[in-house]
């Protein structure tokens, strides 16, 4: 089912782009969460388009309606839905029959039967992560209570890179200047770049997860995949474990203060699917976003003949930037998730 | 729920390596299927030990008996059992109070408050896999009769790799020398080592997946995290993906034979959460094999102190060879459940 | 999970009665369906208050905003959401530390710790059914195109009922003299009265549902004791089958125009979980509504003692009347599910 | 899906009644319990043929073998599959062509093509309740932990009846004399008699359930609709609540001793789909055995020609004695899976 997600917590994610409005329903949060609505706000603001330098001009406040789930501020235990309408919306510059490449247009074609809303990529947008990141928001809240921190950052773009174990500057839009100057070079000549994106999750203790299906590895790649653009997704050493030996690819364990370490974190804080108390690691890779203004080959899908497509509009030339908080938010819901909620029964 | 999957059909794994049995229950096979008991046992062949060359001299004869859910050899539309008697078993060599770094015994312990059969890794044995093939044998059979092709091979083991696009030898046992090599000096020094293996699925039509939590990657991603020892998923150009431009990226579409399809396939095969009709094409990087001879570091869990353990017994180098036809299986059961049985009704 | 329920669709309802808003996300509809929007609302005022007599004179105008998923007023496949304001909310009627006999009062406060929304029911008021008619109506229309009919209506208000196998008046709301008459007496001395609604759904082919805990009965019935005030759900027969000897509660088979039917339908359609193609037939039963003017005991929760309790404010006397599409939504919502949608791939 | 259950634990039940073996696998289980062998084995006997008088003397011994999930006879939190093997099969008694009335047959013919195992019902046969005993006395053995008991026994058979709120003999099978009459005069005349029992669910804490979709009324009826020959299912006043006044029908609150109680427990304990500290109570109305040894009128579904069946064999004259404890079973499988289960994280 593609829009519901979820086994203690469930989320229920609709709208389209240039839709009436866009939101989600989070079934099963705790009741007596006192929300932190400016926390919440400022989250949404990490995504928002205008708000990093280098993302489309495009302006959304990206304000939440809070319809149900909450009496006087406080979470009561029911579904809590969040809604944000779409303003500033341009459906002039779409022509949906001229398959976008790199987009799900030609996909949405097929599976919709012609009927999806072709506007702005509709149901596939990357604007549907607005109401993903409000609903991590409020699971990052929870988890927070429970001294459980989640940070990211960006690790790669193009050809720059940092130090995957470099300090943390969290929660922040202040981009590296290397980074800066691939988005710039790639924007200068109306292309667009890719990067990775890092995520620790501390504090978690060990016995989250589960053998096979219920990974913790499982359960945070089906949610990362479920955000537009991500095409790989790594544990701990990642794809440079193929290369390794056992002796060096093992994280010896060692006791101290009556707690079970390990010296080294290659298995990204995760051994048989379950955490292992030492800090969650990941990575997620996104590929270049597809919206470019140069001339590509494509396919009029009435037609049925080949030809060129320019995208017209303003878009993102890396959509890497605003990504950094999709990914927090994400990895909030999979942690929720997978330790329950509190219950008063 | 740690083993139980799917949606469309449904499977529950079970068993410890060295309990009574092992084994799978599937749910929602259509019926009407004349199971090739053939096909099947020589998938299941491929996962044995001792079938490739380097892999534990551990024999099982992995024999399935069909409980139920088949009747006169065709599938009846009700659930399908499958165990395998386990045999051979040698507990001895176990000793559950030392932590094997990299393995889940830890994680175990802590989870399962010391409850968890230790034997053999118990249900964090990779023998759990072996129903998983057969599961994925079936699944494997019905695609067939769609057309649908699944291969997958190993693209690297340590420093050996081979190029991706190369020419499948599908569903060989036969080991590139280079990879030999690899494993059998690994195996010298009492080591072992990690590689990556490639799956292509061919014959899949368009409009297979959704967008957001049902996308093609999030499924098999989720599947694939749920197999031992697999730190890393990547789709298309997978991790490359973050160096490159859109312009490169972009797979761009042109018509022939009244055929959509793109000039390449940097994608794998998905646009937007949904297949394209080009092959789905995915990696999945496995860490050593945590089992080595070398002593290593680690915590007597009952005693709360430091020492060091030496696994004794005998185990695979590398594990890759054998990990083919499982990624083959995850793969196929991913499919299946993506598109849906025929049903009478 | 409280509030999302289905396989093949999805839906996830939310919203407390005097909120800011009610609504649902239906995932899994097909794509391609022209909405009947005249129809809909026509389901929803069978609904509404102050449409059947006898209800209370509460209006709500029960318009639904539909937020998502509807493109130039034909569905997209994506999720559709639907929501209704609400207005004239009297808030200041509720006393929440008086536990009102027969509500969710007590319940609620245990469960959520005292910070369910306490306002007219909150989350647990019938306002919530609303939502569920829009869904249903949905429903209704996409299984009327495969010509498959829900009709139901009341076959006992108090001590007056009506022939369980007569003519039906479909989806008219016009009542019965005699359950007028049950009715009004009971309003006159400020009582409530309970009753039972029959609904059969034609044109179901045989093969639908399946043995076990997919049957056709276990769904419905689940859907039905979702419905506030539900305490009974009858198939076929129903509670007489206790009476009844197997040569009287045997559907005899005969064949007729190659069409394999039953001589009598004491089985309500159903055999082994599974349609047989007979019209399906249940029946539920609701309780008296609750909320009477007369004084009640009970106790005062936040002082921990016992007290009495007047509800005030304009109810119904009794809930049966506005119920019935109610009923119809909630069995159009199983066979929907039971049968699944019709995809493009 | 058919054969899968649970959310917080998850049942998979297996097998065909003259197929190799019947069997189930339990997910979910807390680890850390030891199993009373005893106490399994006792309430394997209680529903096995030939135990209560009147049953069909078909000997099945009915011993679980237990292949995983347990070591050294504690729970070990992973998968338990429990098998039973299928011995004393006379399959040479059974037509399939000839459709029995009120059996399956038919609808198991059309769903699954021909391809269901006919041989004593298959998949239908309620021999399924073998599984499901077994996992209910898991689940019954861990709610005793917790204080919470279950208790079921008949209420009705035929015309005999006791009140419904007599004392209850609990787990007997000795069977009231006018019980054994009805079954007695049926069985003498080649019929079968229907039943209704009534099951009560001591030591539930308020708080358990919750609105709309996961009521504990809808958690229950689903499941003991999952249970062969039943056809109503009514939860305290039940069907009766029709005829009542709100006035009778609202169960007023007292406190006493710091705790809430209700005076009356008309609503079967649960308010608003949520339990509520009083007992829960609910009746499940079987119907007669469809085999009955008289001559019906039936259809030769492989001719399409009406003709008549003579059901061979020996069948129980009532289902119901045998009934008692499955109806057991299934509530506790419910109970448990709305309270979930410890976890040492």
């Amino acid at each position: 089912m593609s829009d519901v997600w979820g086994e203690n917590i469930k989320i229920s994610i609709f709208g389209e782009s240039h839709g009436v409005a866009i939101g989600v329903v989070i079934d099963g949060l705790p009741a007596g969460v006192t929300l932190d609505l400016e926390f919440l706000r400022a989250e949404m603001r990490r995504r928002a388009p205008g708000f990093c330098e280098f993302s489309t001009p495009r302006k959304e406040t990206d304000e939440v309606e809070i319809l149900s789930g909450v009496y006087n501020g406080i979470t009561t235990g029911s579904a809590l839905c969040g809604i944000i309408r779409n303003t500033n919306t341009r459906s002039q510059d779409y022509k949906p029959h001229l398959l976008r490449p790199g987009h799900a247009d030609f996909t949405a074609f097929i599976k919709y039967g012609g009927f999806a809303d072709p506007r702005g990529g509709g149901h596939f947008s990357g604007r549907l992560t607005a109401p993903l990141v409000f609903a991590g928001a409020i699971a990052k809240q929870i988890l927070r209570e429970r001294n459980i921190d989640i940070n990211a950052r960006i690790v790669r773009i193009g050809q720059a890179c940092i130090e995957s174990n470099a300090e943390f500057t969290a929660n922040s839009c202040e981009l590296h200047d290397s980074f800066k100057e691939e988005i710039l070079r790639a924007k200068a000549s109306g292309d667009s770049v890719g990067g990775a994106i890092e995520c620790v999750i501390n504090g978690i203790p060990a016995g989250v997860g589960a053998p096979i299906f219920s990974s913790v590895e499982s359960k945070i790649s089906a949610m990362m995949f479920s955000v537009p653009a991500v095409k790989a997704v790594e544990f701990g050493a990642g794809v440079a474990f193929a290369e390794m030996r056992g002796s060096n690819a093992n994280d010896e364990f060692y006791v101290e203060n009556g707690e079970v370490r390990t010296k080294t974190n290659n298995n990204g804080g995760v051994n048989g699917g379950i955490s292992n108390g030492m800090p969650i690691v990941f990575r997620a890779t996104f590929k270049p976003t597809p919206s470019i203004s140069m001339s590509q080959n494509t396919v009029d899908i009435e037609k049925m003949k080949n030809t060129t497509v320019e995208i017209e509009g303003r878009h993102d030339p890396c959509i890497v930037p605003r990504a950094v908080v999709v990914v927090e938010a994400a990895a909030a819901l999979c942690i929720l998730d997978l330790m329950g909620v509190r219950k008063y029964v």
